[in-house]
């Protein structure tokens, strides 16, 4: 049977592009290296067309598709089983700007484009594509549009979900829906876009997605802003809502133990925060400067200025040059991240909550960690202008390392039974994979997981797209 | 079977809440008078607990029920069909706002809450809801949810699909999910959120919903722009989307001759347009001024100079006063429906095209109606900044208005086979309901259908919410 579909299949794609010798291959395990599969073979189609005749021959033959884009997911999404049953469907060949339309404001591109390519496309054609994340010179548009990616624009532009306006789906029977609009407003039946967007390959292949294009700003101004307490940075996230109206692009939070322990575990790399303060917090805020005018310097500075005077912040550094914001950004995207790798391996959540409600899930989150493991330290920060915090626990030197790893189950259990507690969610952008995929049993609506459970029937029946990931077997136990 | 069915209905919402003596009762019809239909009763049920009952009372009784908000709908997606069999289940006594949470920009409100009220209520919470089209005195949350409602707010703030957060719906079973989120960011799981939306009550009654809010601008700066043509209308939409960069909250069209059409239907009211040139175009611009700060009047100027400068604008009247806001925004909100109602019956189109295809598919659009109807009179009109035209054709007084009526079907797949070669959509804001339903045979895709009949048989099997709305009777042929 899997001799024969391996033979259809070189028909259809060629053999160059069908691999079979897979001992090692690193597209079998998650870059992260925490979970590996086997498969019976990786496939590197070359159109949709290719795309839609890998699908009908691999239903035909009941064999599972794994779609993988630029393998940096967290969660193990796009990793097959171990079962070796598996056609992992690797989509870097689907990889053109199929059009770009600075009038309309959209970008045409198929799934396999790094999301860096489709940015610098963008910006080729002066617009800007607004999706960013630490990933992007690697990750893919169709693992953006998978994961329903999200960033550090989110609180401007939205994630992924919001900057697509059309799609181009391979079903798991292997049709294509020809669905790549360019429009903005379009009420003609039911929003099958949504459907397939942070389905993680478990009802559909996206090959292509029109999305959104913006206004490139002239420039970017950018502060380091000092205060209190958590409460008193989600009042500073209110005022400058405000008051730039929409040139707020970017607010993220730190809490001042973090950026000590960046200090601490990086000596060798000067932390570009004077006069740090480890019992205060900070925030790094981007305000996208549109028409060039030298007065935007005081729009953006008079908001400041006034949370100076009232005491709201308790120190401002704007940033005098590209080289300083850089710094800045490169401490928020790579330094905290370092910084805890130093120490090995770490327990993470990505969280979100109502931005109203982080200040108190702050405090009760730690007061519950410390009863329960005293030595943890805690790494609070994120996306605040999203209400999207990393909230991870490293281990101090002094605690063996295979003991932190016992009580991995038991945090992530305290951590996330608060976030419900709260109306948070367990995972705000980077999906459910095969990590989280059982801990939606507890924290999800079962109303929800129901209706989760028959879509999936009505779009997959026979259970070939990405078995295993999203649904816990007990909502959809497969065909 | 129905007599049990009204009692214990009854026993549910109460008898004062479940109508029965139907003669002439409005709600069994569209507010136009364009759809009628017949019904078993008139449930008026007091919460989300009896709104579920009433859902497994009908499902259990395989009885119909079809949901009805405000009753402002344009495609009689509200009002049953002449079976007399089903239920109306009206949910205005459902009109609470459950919670405002101006920390985390959100409101959570009912589904017969009136869209008016709930912009008031942020209002007063300092916020706006930026969701603003002509119905808002009456029409209600649940109906703009189901029919994704759009308006003239939709190129800065979204649709309603972009403005809601969490829903709470009860389903065709009657069970209730209860998905009140308040979180930009949550990626667990699929997004049933947007499979509800826009889905006019065909796969389950939403009955509250957690909508975001944003800050409300301190001022808003007007303009009535003149360019010569659609092109540079299109142009100028590019020019002020990145100059004025999020400031810019609406870009309305009208040709010039449309203006004449209302000079000269409506002789009494003075056209707030000084001297009119009827050959050129004009757009209404709004920028939202959030700092206050009186340098804005100069970044909201400067374009405008530089446009005037350049030759792109022929003429720039900026308002003086609210007072003349007003008079520019109740012609294009009122004025131009106004003058079309004096020649009785018109056919209009709800159209959306990729915003550069406009300028062409104007000329084609005219030649080819000109060409097969020379009588007729065009008024084209609408939301510029979303590719979405108000499309329609009036009479010329000479001709019986039976022989306008006679044609109408033709000048509908005219208009429409053109949207659907230029990549628009039939239905950009105002749904499918009964009116457009099969036209979604002519222009969608297959496998889209397909796929929507999949949707509506794994959420509706039995076929009770809304039979006859939204799929073709070939898509989805009932239980």
């Amino acid at each position: 049977m899997s001799d024969t579909l391996l033979a259809r299949l070189t028909e259809v794609v060629g053999a160059t592009h069908v691999l079979t010798e897979l001992g090692g291959h690193p597209d079998l395990a998650d870059y992260r290296g925490v979970y590996q599969g086997r498969a019976l073979a990786i496939v590197h189609p070359g159109s949709t067309a290719e795309v839609a005749s890998v699908m009908r021959l691999s239903h035909a033959a009941r064999t599972p598709v794994v779609v993988q884009g630029g393998n940096t997911g967290l969660l193990g999404g796009a990793t097959p089983d171990e079962s070796g049953r598996a056609v992992v469907l690797k989509l870097h060949r689907l990889n053109r700007v199929r059009a770009i339309d600075p009038s309309n404001d959209t970008i045409t591109v198929e799934a396999g484009c790094v999301l860096q390519h489709v940015q610098e496309q963008a910006a080729a054609a002066d617009r800007l594509f607004p999706l960013a994340l630490g990933a992007q010179g690697s990750c893919t548009i169709g693992g953006n549009l998978a994961t329903n990616a999200g960033g550090i624009q989110v609180l401007r532009y939205g994630n992924m979900r919001e900057l697509t306006l059309g799609l181009e789906v391979v079903t798991a029977q292997g049709e294509v829906w020809h669905g790549l609009r360019g429009l903005r407003k379009d009420n003609t039946g039911y929003d099958l876009r949504d459907a397939f967007i942070g389905s993680e390959g478990t009802l559909g292949v996206i090959t292509a997605a029109t999305l959104k294009l913006f206004p490139k700003p002239v420039g970017c101004l950018t502060a380091l802003l000092r205060v209190a307490s958590p409460e008193d940075a989600v009042s500073l996230l209110g005022l400058l809502r405000q008051r730039w109206g929409g040139a707020l692009t970017a607010f993220e939070l730190f809490s001042g133990s973090v950026l000590g322990f960046v200090r601490a575990r990086l000596p060798d790399k000067p932390l570009p925060v004077p006069d740090l303060d480890e019992a205060s917090w900070y925030a790094l805020v981007d305000y996208a400067d549109f028409s060039g005018d030298p007065v935007q310097q005081t729009l953006f500075e008079k908001p400041l200025a006034d949370a100076l005077e009232s005491g709201l912040l308790t120190d401002a550094t704007i940033a005098q040059n590209e080289g300083q914001r850089q710094k800045w950004w490169h401490l928020r995207e790579h330094g905290v991240m370092e910084a805890q790798a130093t120490l090995g391996r770490n327990v993470k959540h990505d969280i979100s909550l109502p931005i109203s409600r982080i200040p108190s899930f702050l405090v009760q989150s730690q007061a519950r960690l410390q009863q329960r493991f005293p030595a943890l330290f805690i790494i609070a920060y994120g996306h605040l202008g999203d209400g999207n915090l990393h909230y991870n626990l490293v281990r101090p030197e002094s605690l063996p390392l295979a003991e932190f790893i016992g009580w991995e189950d038991e945090i992530h259990e305290l951590v996330h039974d608060l976030v419900h507690e709260f109306g948070g969610s367990i995972s705000a952008e980077h999906g459910v994979g095969q990590g989280k995929r059982d801990a939606l049993l507890r924290y999800k609506d079962p109303v929800e997981l129901a209706l989760m459970g028959r879509l999936k029937q009505a779009f997959d029946p026979e259970g070939i797209l990405n078995p295993g990931k999203v649904l816990p077997a007990s909502v959809w136990p497969g065909a």
